[in-house]
């Protein structure tokens, strides 16, 4: 078999460590880069090499930032009497797209996963109760993902957390906007009938 | 909406950039290199910087090297009355892994596009023609992708190259090893009727 050059294999490498890239993936990107000239894979390197140089962890929220507290905490329009508690820092880009939520966040970083050996004390679950024991939150979202392992943790967070006047919500399930009856799963149309809202 | 760090922005950018990355794909990479640690950021970062530092095209095959003339070109055990023309460095990969070519390569880096404003001088082409007017080849394998643009760029050095004494070919067209006559496209099937060989 030829050489390849060993710079391309490291690459090929590195860029197949990457969630949902293989080496297929990895070799066409490598020699992608190969062919778009050296200035395109060097905004790529250092926009790496600076990606942790330059953000932090928000020390209230535990979002990921630039400024410590977080553009949200710090954000004295918002209100703070809600608390929505995501898995992922993406979680909160999503629900901040939405534009129907205007409380603070907290981010766990992951879900409770006995599988994975990811307990309660792997996720930012400590911060998030040092702030309720703080600050007088009327609502507390669990907006883990609607699968097992966010269940889990929402069902384990909703026991540790509950108090007299915080109220605890889940994310509603149902079917997707757009979506086809026909083309649902089983599960998801359960949910939607068990959910059914009067008119 | 929530202000992203500037920096994860532009790794979003840059690996959004990339064929086959989107939005979505981009987000998801960069949230996971920040939870994933400095480390792994890096390795990846410095294997994207010294991608061209260290990586050369071979001047006598134009394929991507670490040495010039590449590995494939010094070898003096390969067959060099064959030369393979191929679109892609990857190309050449794929062919060796079958272990059933031992003749040279010519890497042209794409394909004749119009509709790209890919023209011939775009190419490879002159190495090439150089390179059949110095040496003395006996084959000539126009391995270009079995596509529209793939079979022009064959068609187009087919009339440019030709000549008496030097025998040009085409990869076989057919059906996939593995693959089931049932699914395969009407395309592919015509071509493996019409290529059809005796027992």
């Amino acid at each position: 078999m030829a050489a390849t050059p060993k710079v391309v294999d490291r690459l090929i490498q590195a860029l197949s460590r990457l969630p949902g890239i293989g080496p297929k993936t990895a070799s066409r990107l490598t020699y992608y880069l190969l062919r778009s000239g050296q200035k395109e894979t060097m905004v790529l390197a250092s926009a790496l090499a600076e990606l942790h140089q330059s953000t932090v962890f928000c020390s209230v929220c535990c979002n990921i930032s630039d400024t410590d507290p977080c553009a949200l905490c710090s954000d004295e329009s918002r209100d703070r009497a809600m608390i929505c508690v995501v898995e992922d820092a993406l979680d909160v880009l999503a629900i901040e797209k939405t534009g129907r939520y205007r409380g603070l966040y907290h981010v766990l970083h992951g879900h409770i996963s006995p599988m994975d050996r990811i307990g309660p004390d792997e996720l930012r679950i400590g911060e998030l109760v040092k702030r309720l024991e703080d600050d007088a939150f009327r609502e507390l979202i669990l907006a883990t993902n609607p699968t097992l392992e966010g269940d889990a943790t929402a069902i384990y967070l909703a026991r540790l957390v509950a108090r007299a006047g915080l109220m605890l919500t889940r994310l509603a399930l149902g079917l997707p906007r757009g979506g086809d009856l026909e083309y649902a799963d089983r599960v998801t149309l359960g949910e939607a009938l068990a959910g059914r809202r009067p008119m």
